[in-house]
């Protein structure tokens, strides 16, 4: 059954998906991301607590992603208990599995929102419905990042007559969300076209997420790709080998400045140094127009066990971690950075590609735009 | 006697050296850097094939230590058989462990020429006492770069009141030379005068020298210090969190143009970005007259396997490597990268600070002067 709905949902184009909920199905299925790259395990999720562990466990990261598949768990919830308390504990289960994902309040939020008003009897269809919206209206954001963001890498191609070089970092991949991913929605789909593309993958210390994720969605579909370490973006930028960089985001404040993945803003700096085109894939729900500039956006500090340790494969294929430095050394370990709105050459959104902040506030106009 | 000789060498503020001649031996002893940090074992030198052994496996790293080790190498060579025809193996024996280290092959030409002249029975004791200079200039000239770095580190904490934060990236320190490292050299005079100091150390992917050998030097001077991933120095230095930085060279050209570690230029360009001074601690040997600008400094490209596996410590103490890509995954590995001249705030080199390439020749400005 697993494997069959597996493959219903993807072909030649879509190997794979992080979200698959086999048609009619009462759950949902989630590539375990902790495996990858070494090995590629399915599970199953059946009830609300195994979509809460699958979350703070880390099975499945990605904003996204993180907030379909919470929005999944309420469905599950109620299918078991419609009853008004048993919402309430569902939801807050859940909120609980990673506190600080924007995305998964939201998307808890938008089920509870939706299903409360309506008699216990009818929660659970309309619980299930949303959340397949939730995961919809994300693929229709990542195909719209995918159309407008392929134009981009089609006129380099067209221009230089050669396969175009795009350099990316940590995961804004199909892994993180629904559909073909934020940053890589138009690397996809420029190799659809058959736009010669190459991808730069940046490792992304400390958790690897370049190394062991974008580069497994790569070589699953088939897109050459070069794996460097992080710090070896500046160089490659000197050498003329990146045509342009493509990022993800986290949160984006309302003056364009891009809370992403540590190590965003270093490339940013050896792009602008190199005049190498810099864009960030932004689903417009990640821009969070109540925060003035990057400055009010607190970065979140992690476990320096990230650090200092390094999970990856044994040689006999075990995955284990090694420590890197003494025990007891100090370290820091904050999970993201703040890239001023100045180095950010576009904003690739569902709605076209904004050219600076001003460009940005015109795309998302109204305040239905902003909710 | 490796201990007690060891001992004899080293103080309070001198715990370890990367290499000892105990007092009159023909012999010399190492720290095994590639144990470090989990484990300090001493390598005892006794013949020219365990000199090309040390740094052909990389026992020991660092341009001014390899050069004194090759050095010493020789003169063990020499021991055994003063010949011509001896002299010119052992030369090539060596000179072949590291082909592109540049100091290796300078300092066996020094003590090649040196000794080429005299009669073979005269040669043994005379490459002794060369290499001996040898390694006595580079400890004075890590003293001089301590002596004038350590100015701009007591300037700051008197300006501030405050506790100095450095950053440095790799290991130019300690371990990398024959005596207070080249970039840890003012830090390390900082922390005798009791200037106080604490080094951010970035771990300096792929073959984390930072995490493994700059970490391991402060742990053992009793120098605070906090381990970063490469790609937070942006962030740090945006947080102000970083008063300034001090890297080491491979080689500069002649427009002040720096060779070194990977990950170097990213870290300038944060710098220039935040107004952090960056410093190049440099010893004028360093310089490469003849090379006049970075661009025609050629990139040493290593084997991608440093990328795609890495060793630390397993639970059980045991050294061993861990995979974080799949295997056949594309990597390109570029040991150095070049920052420009005009990103560089001073060069600390042992006759003073340069705070510009104008300064720099006027330090350097004989012929014998540009050796």
């Amino acid at each position: 059954m697993t494997g069959s709905a597996t493959t219903s949902r993807t072909d030649a184009h879509e190997p794979y998906r992080a979200l698959v909920r086999p048609a009619g199905a009462r759950h949902i299925e989630v590539i375990d991301q902790r495996a990858l790259p070494h090995a590629r395990t399915t599970r199953r999720i059946d009830d609300a607590e195994a979509a809460a562990t699958a979350i703070r466990d880390m099975v499945v990261r990605g904003a996204p992603l993180i907030g379909a598949v919470g929005a999944y768990g309420l469905a599950l919830a109620i299918d078991c208990d419609p009853s008004d308390a048993a919402l309430v504990r569902a939801h807050a289960l859940l909120d609980a599995a990673r506190p600080t994902a924007v995305n998964l309040r939201w998307a808890l939020d938008r089920v509870r929102t939706h299903v409360a008003p309506l008699p216990p009897a009818q929660r659970a269809e309309a619980a299930w419905r949303e959340a397949d919206r939730i995961r919809d209206e994300d693929v229709a954001i990542n195909a719209g990042i995918g159309r407008h963001g392929v134009g981009v890498l089609r006129s380099v191609a067209r221009e230089q007559g050669r396969t175009v070089n795009v350099m990316t970092h940590c995961n804004a991949g199909a892994l993180a969300t629904c559909g073909l991913g934020t940053a890589t929605a138009p690397i996809f789909l420029a190799q659809r076209e058959g736009v010669p593309v190459h991808v730069i993958v940046s490792e992304t210390r400390p958790r690897l997420q370049g190394a062991s994720l974008t580069a497994w969605e790569m070589a699953a579909r088939g897109i050459e790709h070069t794996l460097i370490v992080d710090s070896a973006s500046g160089l490659l930028m000197q050498r003329g080998d990146v045509d342009l960089v493509i990022v993800g985001a986290d949160r984006v404040a309302a003056n364009g400045d891009v809370c992403n993945k540590i190590g965003t803003y270093d490339k940013a700096l050896a792009a602008a140094d190199n005049g190498v085109p810099f864009y960030v894939a932004l689903p417009s729900p990640t821009i969070d127009w109540d925060t003035p500039s990057g400055d009010a956006i607190p970065i979140e500090a992690r476990a320096i066990d990230e650090i200092l340790s390094i999970a990856g494969a044994a040689a006999n294929g075990e995955r284990i971690a090694v420590t890197i430095a003494t025990a007891g050394t100090k370290a820091v370990n904050f999970a993201f950075d703040v890239t001023p709105q100045r180095l950010v050459t576009g904003y690739i959104t569902e709605r076209g590609i904004a050219r600076g902040i001003v460009a940005l506030r015109e795309l998302f106009s109204t305040a239905d735009d902003r909710r």
